[in-house]
């Protein structure tokens, strides 16, 4: 007895229920079809890497919580704290073999060692997919149909995707003569949610050097709003003197173009000339996914163009695109929204046992309704029905299939449908045909 | 330059590249169909624990191989080295909300830092499943269907399920009085295939301190073979006068019985009396899994009953039954045997681009044929035929979509299999039609 040991997780992990698990597996799969359906193909690369290749590729927040240490053989090697710096590494590493264009879709743990009192975990699950070695705004088109697919398929109706392109901004502050101010002006931006537009005034004098006019041409780019068309055309008043912020505002059209070539609803893609976070890491257009009924957990799919994705480890230049979609945020926001996990916890069946002697007829039973692709659970102990359909109703079975002493004898089972209660009994002929229409109801 | 960090991974890990990778995915996708069938359901654990949690569960090896360090707040933790630990930690921990029977599923990475000259890896996935909270044979039956339907599902046609029971085994020991020595008899019998059966006498004389009488006895039990039925009959005569032994036939019998009226073909279970590995750990069923065409490999999926999984951690008692697929040693044998993922690593269609400018159009392809359920790559730039059609066949996409200036000029597409070289030439609204019927070839 003293021996034993509590049993516990670490701060900052869990372990995953049936339940939530089976919603977990459903997220994964829908992505993967939809990656899939893509063209996009899956690779892994290993929780572990030598430090140098994740030290300092991510800022110094990631640095300090990378969970680093070493191994038996004196190495120096941390946990991947992401799937972009392994997958960079990767693309390095591999390049030769890959060909260009390559189109990996990545789902894996990645690990952080961060402040769990926001609520955060330390061990979280990301699902990456990229469109390496290409330009092509077709690509970017692409990126942006996948997420439109991914929260349709995951059962989402309303839902933003907002869409930007930094080339519109750099235009600007070409025009303003602000160019090498950029990182602050971003920062200033990002904050507009936070303090409003005598805010961001004030904090564009004061880091970026602005002037008031200079500030006034800020704030009036940043207030074009409305249909993509409408923002269009504020854009190229405000912008389309510039060459970059001209061929910003053509990629932006040519984007909105493909997602209505590919018959998406209009009303979920967004032209968001606002979105400041993300643009100091991309170099043309950035995505943004929020839910419109839980805009507050922020955006469950970012992603974005990158001029090159692994200078730090090759000369040779990758430009890409891609977009990681947060699954744990999102399981959050389907438990929350009650967006249900299409896949049962359960199998479809319970076939209950009474008669340990007749394990091969229950058996029997089961193999059949396997075989017509239900699936099929057998309760393993002979206890009193009530127990095992208390069982079945904890679990969310649909059905249980009862045959007991008396049923053996007739050559009939019950079949009890666990929802509605009604019950048929049926020939041994007749059990998958006659669960196949109990399940239909 | 200088400042380049050469792209590696560690010893003993690796990268997935995506052929490798679909295969694995294929395989993590069958299992998951075949454990959801029988009622399986998916868990997850951390990949870190607190190091008194794995420490000392898996024995001296286990303890030597682990991944352990300190984190940033002091503790002592420790990456999992296989998922039966983190299972028991898992199932005491939550036992109140989980409900007994309870029938997980968990697929997993795990560490450990083994000497990689034998060809292992340090990180690799496993597969496993239980049930737990009963001692039914229904359980162990279906414990082995689980596996007859895991390799018929992977499209295995030659394998081996080979079915052991401690009892008869501890039957015979009883009878000859060797009950104290276990260990080391089933230490001198895992030898069998390496040393013979004189080197085997040999042992046991010297480690399990046997006289001649003793060792010809286990011997003559350990030359039982031949139909299970045969063996049954042998195993009766030799042990069937111990109540463990007879306890242990009986068991057998139910299993065979169970296996035949489930419809297995019976060419793919053996009772294989000599199995002794995993005897120490396992208290009942013990099964190990052969491919008949690459036995050199070892068991592929091995497992059996024991009385009690989380006594450790828990008062409870918690006996079960289950197994653990190797999903990678599983993988090269797929390799070796050529036998494929049956999921094309990539999309089915290509469509060629030529015209940059109407890429609305080749999108509109794109959406119709992923509509209709065919998964469809574009490709991104425009660049000669030539070019295309050599990605596609190194890709392995079947079909190729092809419209130029002249194509779209004349209201036609050309679509052609990228195998058979067939070419057609089709109206927009047969698209969708005519790349179902050349698949379908």
């Amino acid at each position: 007895m003293s021996d034993r040991i509590q049993p516990r997780t670490l701060k900052g992990f869990r372990d995953f229920l049936p339940g939530a698990m089976s919603t977990r597996e459903h997220v994964i799969e829908v992505a993967r079809r939809v990656y899939r359906s893509y063209g996009y193909r899956p690779i892994d690369t290993p929780a572990l890497e030598y430090s140098d290749i994740l030290f300092g590729k991510g800022g110094q927040e990631s640095d300090r919580q990378l969970y680093r240490f070493e191994d038996a053989g004196g190495r120096d090697i941390a946990l991947r704290f992401d799937l972009t710096v392994p997958l960079a590494r990767f693309v390095a590493q591999h390049a030769g073999a890959l060909g260009m264009p390559f189109k990996p879709y990545h789902i894996g743990t990645v690990w952080r060692g961060e402040n769990t009192q926001r609520g955060r975990y330390r061990e979280f699950l990301q699902c990456d997919f990229d469109t390496i070695g290409t330009e092509s705004l077709v690509a970017d088109i692409e990126t942006g149909l996948v997420i439109y697919d991914l929260f349709a398929g995951l059962g989402f109706e309303r839902y933003t995707i907002r869409v930007n392109n930094r080339k519109v901004l750099g235009g600007l502050l070409e025009l303003v003569g602000l160019a090498d101010q950029t990182s602050a002006v971003l920062r200033a931006i990002d904050k507009l949610g936070k303090v409003g537009t005598a805010g961001v005034a004030v904090e564009l004098g004061k880091t970026a050097h602005a002037t008031p006019d200079q500030i006034e041409r800020i704030l009036t780019f940043c207030g074009i709003s409305g249909s993509p068309e409408a923002v269009l055309a504020g854009l190229r008043a405000e912008v389309g003197a510039a060459q970059t912020g001209e061929e910003g505002i053509t990629h932006l059209e040519g984007l909105f173009a493909g997602f209505e070539a590919a018959g998406c609803d209009p009303d979920r893609f967004a032209l968001d000339v606002s979105i400041a976070r993300g643009l100091d890491y991309y170099t043309g257009v950035v995505f943004e996914t929020f839910l419109d009924d839980l805009p507050e957990i922020g955006s469950c799919c970012s992603g974005g163009r990158y001029d090159d994705l692994a200078s730090v480890y090759t000369k040779q230049r990758l430009p890409g695109v891609g977009a990681s979609l947060g699954v744990d945020r999102l399981l959050a926001a389907m438990e929350e929204l009650e967006i249900g996990a299409a896949t049962a916890a359960a199998a479809d069946v319970l076939v209950t046992m009474f008669e340990p002697d007749r394990a091969a007829d229950y058996l029997r039973m089961a193999t059949e309704l396997r075989r017509a692709g239900l699936t099929v659970e057998v309760y393993p102990d002979a206890r009193k029905l009530g127990a095992q359909l208390r069982y079945a109703d904890g679990r969310g079975h649909l059905l249980a299939v009862i045959a007991g002493a008396r049923e053996f004898e007739s050559g009939e089972v019950r079949i009890k449908h666990l929802t509605t209660g009604e019950e048929v009994d049926v020939g041994d002929a007749d059990l998958v045909p006659a669960c196949r229409r109990l399940l239909a109801r």
